[in-house]
């Protein structure tokens, strides 16, 4: 997230896969040496921005995302052709509920990752994910308005908020429509470089 | 400000100074050596935060305010019966300047605070603030309105943003209105406690 509140750019499209703008909140990640060497490069710090890379596939057994997170596409998919930013062998390893209206048929990748698409709402995909994790983690993956639904549900455990000196003026509020914020997450840690700041939560009681 | 955006809670009365749950926002400044001391209370942490709760006083020649930040009446003074949050010693030490649309003759308190009320605008108020200052800083203290109104103008060359992990679903929000936000200004310090991450931007060139 920026420091004024947004964890995406305005105007995403094929070329502003994080909106305009968006990629500065993301550069933190880049630096580290978890995404770095998971993308094959060599080099990046090893330093408290790396272990909180890191824990993003830490004891992940499945995903969920918002369709926008995955394509710029809205409406009914016209076609087939569109198989997520990232490529053939996307950065996820996992089975990945994709919400949305329109059915679509899964769709495997390299590397483990297959993308099925949810269209009967955010508890049915979490109930598909927590049964194809099998005893390991969800990650709720974002972008915004997946993160709002699910927090204004109540059915989030941890959170964890990396916020970047960025102020990028507009784009996508992640604290938005809230209604009165998530009730019971209490803060657990905050650790920063001079590059971001880690905020986690997590459940009491 | 709450890791969700917020600088006051809502509804600010003479109960609640600083908005519904907005006390919680501050909670880590309450507990700096600093700011003990200049309340007359020992001991407190002498750590990083403490260091920026010193800094909120050190070479503030003036201070400017907006109205709700001086107290919880709206419209027109009813009689000069309103002092202040603070006493009769203010922990300003400074000439300050309330933003207000109503006049009102000049507030002399003890300890060297004297309250000005102006009421020709931002860019009359910092003119005067620099005058008294006499080449000391001038600080911008808050509240919400008033710092946005100063970080659309441009004419803020310093902004720290205390970032608590507090999560407060509602009330005054800091980046807000901004137009496009506060241009110019360029990330030089972030660091945290457990309590708090400090975000200092200055205004580069």
């Amino acid at each position: 997230m920026s420091l004024d509140g947004y964890v995406a750019g305005p105007d995403q499209s094929l070329e502003d896969p994080l909106g305009k703008g968006g990629e500065a909140i993301h550069e933190w990640m880049f630096a580290t040496r978890s995404w770095r060497e998971q993308h094959g490069l060599e080099g990046g710090e090893a330093n408290v921005d790396d272990r909180h890379a890191a824990a993003w596939n830490e004891n992940i057994g499945a995903t969920i995302m918002g369709r926008n997170m995955f394509g710029p596409i809205r409406g009914p998919w016209q076609d087939d052709e569109w198989r997520g930013w990232w490529g053939e062998d996307p950065p996820y390893h996992t089975p990945v509920f994709v919400l949305t209206h329109h059915e679509r048929v899964p769709l495997e990748m390299e590397g483990g990752t297959t993308f099925h698409f949810v269209t009967d709402g955010i508890e049915s995909a979490l109930e598909q994910a927590v049964a194809a994790a099998d005893g390991m983690d969800v990650l709720i993956g974002g972008g915004a308005s997946t993160a709002q639904q699910y927090l204004r549900s109540g059915l989030v455990d941890e959170l964890t908020v990396h916020v970047a000196p960025v102020l990028l003026g507009r784009g996508e509020r992640l604290f938005e429509d809230l209604g009165g914020g998530p009730a019971g997450l209490e803060p657990v840690e905050l650790v920063a470089s001079p590059a971001v700041a880690h905020f986690r939560y997590a459940r009491t009681g």
